[in-house]
């Protein structure tokens, strides 16, 4: 009934993984013709042998070896920095995984006490499935996986992000269509290299794990949820420490350099500089990159734990099991194709046409899929199929399949396109924010905050059509493959996302080096594109993570054997109103945070201007290390209570109150979560390009406001110093907590069901 | 069974009324003794003819007869303001009356095509109820009661209130123990009155009712609903509209006045200022008296509804049906005997010993509340009945109910500490807040935000718990009486957040008459105390709304016939997740109207600064009129998109998507909004209040911040006015907005059980 056997299956994923691997390292090969050694000599054609942008672009704007070198030694000092960082990050994490490792078998293997004898299948007890042990065991194996790939992800992008940084600034030098293309390719590297590996992670995982379980698919794929699991709790580090150490760095750098000692931003005079520089490449790269992993790997852990209960699994098809991981090797061809348009097909000739050239890329592999998808349906899947739906049998044809993965694929190109709507300057929303900076930094709060709030409404909406339409379809199996659609293009997106940071760092890099005033202009525009994109980005994480944790959500319910999850009994009542409430809970952990640190950071560096002759003159060098400590240790200390609130709490609440609690606990913090995250993205964003609005001076309207330093500038930069932990701590780390409790909960729902409950067994 | 019988009953609950508002009128009358006419000799017994406080607290600061006849003056411009604002906010809602009212009687007229027949019960299909044409008319009479009472209950505790605000500012002279005593009197009345006239008229309401529907309580308390609807549709539009016309005057005053011109708060060179006092009688009283009244209203309905269909109902046992109005009766005589205690027990004589008087008020109800609804519960209700839960039947003793008032009583007490603690700047928390003001404006927003977000969460676990103990004790009459015993002690919780904003005008007059700045602290720290009440009154409002609306939500799914709502049936969670959004777009409406009046407001106030001579030095008089247009015509104009956002909402949900998308949308706005609304009303009053310590100066840390006019004090101004709209718009709407869509979908549940889901039907 399939078109297409396993044969041809189990050679074209990997192909496809291997295809983006190849594809991510011929970027990086392409940006590193991009020379940042000092003494050499300098080259028009760097990068662009084949094709050269016409030469009025390339201006004469050649400076001597000394700005090459400065470029340098600065893109070192922040690899180092965010290197060394990241290592100190990974040794904490390393320990958390080996005990919640430890945590799962134990768990797990608890359930039929360390039974090693084969036990009755959950779905079809006529059968006998692998002991509980195994299942324990390898859930962990499958944990300690994902947690590797994802923080390899988060690694691997770090290292590309901060190997291309300068090499931007130098490019920015010729022309801002040149810089455009090296902070996007380098994204490509990133987007390619994680899709890939996710992918190939799991592929090979399916098939070692496949040869103990052999025909115990149900074990199997229970088993794999392990690595949604494991991908998604480093992602939450990495999303809290790295954003508390980002924007600690960044506030404190901020209302000291800026605010009090009134020198521009990235000034290298600032001692918390390096801090802020580093702070983007572990934040906003590395916990990003964790963080989308975590979502491509829930996601399709959830499509397959439901489709290994269905039909598909039940008859071992492996094609049409393994239709998840079809759809996302068809991503990475789709999404090759695509980075063609914006890196060979057409140029960038000046500013305005950045923010144009990433959307076109949103639209065109969105088109581009929707033809895969269709492929890919109608040959990996049957024509007709069974889904389990909370007990009943739902019958099911490979078109609607087509319209579920469809519809997550299109809701998130609509989400796409509102948050560029609510976040870039381009548009009346975030021109009103502007507007409302005249009478001072309240108004402009009090206009951001309701335009975060504003913002939320259409990409709800989409959300709530892609839920209806997928779930009546083709009930949970239909929303995973959902989310899996609007992840299916995951290496496009992650490209546009990470060129935001890669380009904030440039600017950084052109103040630092004291490059010309012009070159920061083109390096500015590139990066209010590019906290459009990081906004757009958020959204799509945001929006995945919705679905997926509702998939999640609803695998987990059918694991833990609940027939119905009604609203009207208080066990589930109360945990929907407190799941509500986590959200809340966790950014005000967040947000003190971030302040918390600012506070001392900006101490020690009015210590170090204060106290460090000649640091305002420019004559002596900051103390650059000691930022980077007080950043270090706050982000590594204050990453533990919001880590533990999210990893406990699904614990706590299935061990005490069981598995009715936990469900609402789920739904709550999921329907709440989201406008959280989604507002506290969007309100971030809009205030950064307010500021970078006013600051650019690009309409009459625009220089009525300015210049920087004006009492609307001042009052704009306060807003984008409120929004930085929102959008860059507390709104993307929520998706995490949305998504993180649902696959917990689904790996340790098996120990719930049998032991969970205790206090009100004990009432 | 039941010890009361109906006659004694019948006497009781209507003596209670009537003593609460002979009570009040007592109040008044003691109020009344300051004489603010000029001319009068200074009479330092004003209003104490039997007890004076120490002598040595009466200080020689007797000012000239001219203060007391600008006082005078000011207070007229004040009460005509809000007189005329209110008359004119009426008329239009009279509109609004008249065509909801309509709506109401077409829509449940239509449910059997306007027939006269007799029709078989809903819930005894054996028995004959009265038509459902009778429904539509007596829901629609009942509608417009709610609606007449509610607007009463607003307008008479504004009137009482722009009676007492310059009778406090006089009595400041005296002492700040004075000033509490008037200012809380003042208070009382309203309390009173609202508590007394809303039992009265829906007591009287039953009685008459019950003349035309004899023995068909099934329809007799399902047309009383009504009274609930109109009550909160009243408030809803009192919030929203007296919420923006506060606003938009105060923030507009302060952007000019304290930002730009430097002159201090409520000074009469600002041309906004008599709007701003206005304002905060339109709005925090006018506006909170018809919330807390709907809130009783709809509580006192949802109890009434369920009981009517449990045993109590079906046997007719009058005494017991009429529970929760008793349990009414009980909390005006026991406010009554708390009151005695702040006016005539206990003394303040100091600036310390506001607040904890104003919390013992709170803890003394509590305790002598929880004594009465237990005698109560003894002598009115039979010691075991039974209760309709889902279908099922539900066996309940009397001292089930005991622990559910109760219950929801004891959290009411532990929001309102809770918020007191998160609120007050006697405690770290706002302390911490000012604190960050030293870094600027950034840090205490920051600071801020996550100081309200994390004050959410004992609240929540104190809802949930009740939520599970009333639940489980008595299902949804359990939730419903829980909601009413919080409630019972309204007239002291409206005393004591009634007391604010007399405070905060007491202080506006003393500054508008000039009168030394000895008098101004003492008022500046009532109104530092009544910040914190406010906050406390919102909690109550808030916490109260949460458990209102669940028990209507539950009244609403039984009336409708659904079985469960199930969050895993796409229907349902749909409407979650659009339901959670709903505060969010709400929020956006509202702030975003603040935001755009006060930027008006800002205009209009600069260009009289600029254009009228004189002004600034005190020798002209601004244009007060023009400001108070500004604010009239925003208010009146803006209130309507968020009203028919909330009127429209359930009626569009019901009619086209169904009643279980419609029970999604009630459930996810009430676990949503409870969180945005309490973490709305906290942050602001925090950042009120930490403005208010660095003002005050009483302490080292708190002077280290100051004086007035210091960066840090201008930081704090900032976020004081940010959080100008989020406590006093947005926040405390949001509750109206969780249970007046309850209340209307319970109306409204008899048509959408029978033509609802349109949508649906057509796909």
């Amino acid at each position: 009934m399939v078109l297409m056997g396993e044969t041809l299956t189990q050679i074209l994923i990997p192909l496809a993984a291997v295809v983006g691997i190849g594809f991510a390292l011929l970027q990086w090969f392409l940006v590193s013709l991009v020379t940042v050694s000092s003494g050499s000599k300098y080259d028009l054609n760097n990068g662009y042998k084949h094709k050269l942008i016409d030469d009025q672009d390339v201006e004469e704007n050649v400076e001597s070896n000394e700005v090459v070198e400065k470029c340098a030694e600065i893109q070192t000092a922040i690899s180092v920095g965010a290197t060394s960082f990241l290592f100190t990050e990974y040794k904490y994490l390393s320990i958390f995984t080996v005990v919640f490792g430890a945590i799962i078998f134990l768990f797990l293997g608890s359930v039929k006490s360390f039974s090693t004898a084969s036990q009755p299948c959950t779905y079809n007890a006529e059968k006998l499935c692998k002991p509980a042990l195994a299942n324990a065991i390898f859930s962990t194996i499958a944990f300690l996986l994902g947690a590797l790939t994802s923080v390899l992800s988060g690694f691997l992008g770090m290292k590309i992000a901060t190997y291309a940084n300068a090499r931007t600034t130098l490019e920015a030098r010729k022309g801002v269509g040149k810089a455009f293309i090296v902070a996007f390719r380098s994204g490509t590297v990133m987007g390619f290299l994680l899709a890939a590996n996710g992918l190939l992670v799991l592929y090979i995982s399916i098939n070692v794990f496949r040869l103990y379980y052999g025909d115990d698919w149900e074990g199997l794929f229970e088993a794999i949820t392990g690595y949604g699991l494991g991908g998604s709790s480093m992602a939450l580090f990495g999303r809290v420490g790295g954003g508390i150490y980002t924007k600690a760095a960044d506030v404190g750098a901020d209302l000291v350099g800026k605010v009090e000692r009134n020198i521009p931003e990235d000034d290298p005079r600032n001692p918390a500089v390096i801090a802020d520089n580093v702070g983007d490449n572990v934040g906003d790269i590395a916990g990003m990159g964790s963080d989308l992993f975590g979502s491509y790997a829930e996601s399709s852990c959830a499509a397959l734990f439901i489709a290994s209960i269905s039909s598909l699994g039940i008859n071992h098809d492996f094609s049409a099991m393994m239709y998840p991981l079809l759809i996302s090797s068809m991503g990475i061809v789709v999404c090759l194709v695509t980075s063609l348009f914006a890196t060979d097909l057409f140029e960038i000739k000046g500013v305005s046409q950045i923010e144009p050239s990433l959307k076109r890329q949103l639209l065109i592999s969105t088109i581009l899929m929707t033809i895969g998808i269709a492929i890919v349906t109608f040959v990996a899947l049957p024509s007709e199929f069974t889904l389990f739906n909370s007990g009943t049998e739902k019958l099911v044809t490979n078109w609607h399949l087509f319209f579920c993965v469809s519809i997550g694929l299109w809701a998130g190109l609509v989400i796409g396109y509102i948050t560029e709507y609510y976040t870039s300057n381009a548009y009346s929303p975030v021109q009103d924010v502007a507007d409302s900076c005249r009478t001072g930094a309240a108004t402009n709060v009090i206009f951001g905050l309701a335009l975060g709030y504003k913002s939320v409404i259409i990409p709800i909406f989409a959300i709530a059509v892609a839920i209806y339409v997928s779930f009546s379809l083709a009930a949970m199996y239909g929303i995973a493959v959902a989310a899996l659609g609007m992840l299916s293009t995951i290496a496009t997106g992650l490209a546009i996302d990470a060129y935001g940071p890669i380009s904030d760092n440039a600017g950084g890099i052109a103040e630092m080096a004291g490059m010309s005033h012009e070159i920061r202009e083109r390096t500015d525009a590139l990066d209010a594109a590019g906290n459009t994109t990081a906004a757009i980005g958020k959204g799509f994480a945001i929006g995945s993570a919705a679905l997926v944790s509702l998939a999640l959500f609803g695998a987990f319910v059918s694991r833990a054997g609940i027939k119905t999850v009604d609203v009207l009994t208080p066990k589930v009542f109360i945990g929907l109103i407190v799941g509500a409430m986590l959200p809340y809970w966790f950014s005000a952990m967040t947000m003190k945070s971030v302040g918390s640190a600012a506070l001392k950071m900006v101490e020690e560096v009015r210590r170090q201007f204060n106290t460090i002759p000649g640091l305002m003159e420019g004559t002596t060098k900051p103390d650059y290390a000691t930022c980077v400590k007080i950043s270090t240790d706050a982000s590594l200390k204050e990453m533990i209570p919001p880590g533990a609130l999210v990893m406990l709490t699904p614990l706590i609440a299935g061990t005490f109150f069981g598995v009715e609690t936990l469900a609402g606990v789920l739904a709550g913090s999921l329907v709440s979560g989201v406008q959280v995250a989604i507002s506290a993205s969007n309100t971030g964003g809009a205030w950064d390009n307010a500021k970078k609005y006013i600051e650019a001076g690009a309409s009459d309207h625009a220089r009525s406001l300015g210049p920087k330093g004006s009492d609307p500038h001042k009052a704009a930069v306060i807003g984008d110093t409120i929004g930085d932990p929102l959008k860059d701590t507390s709104g993307p780390s929520l998706n995490i907590l949305i998504k993180l409790m649902a696959v917990e909960s689904l790996v340790f729902a098996p120990f719930f069901a049998t032991h969970g409950g205790l206090l009100f067994k004990w009432l």
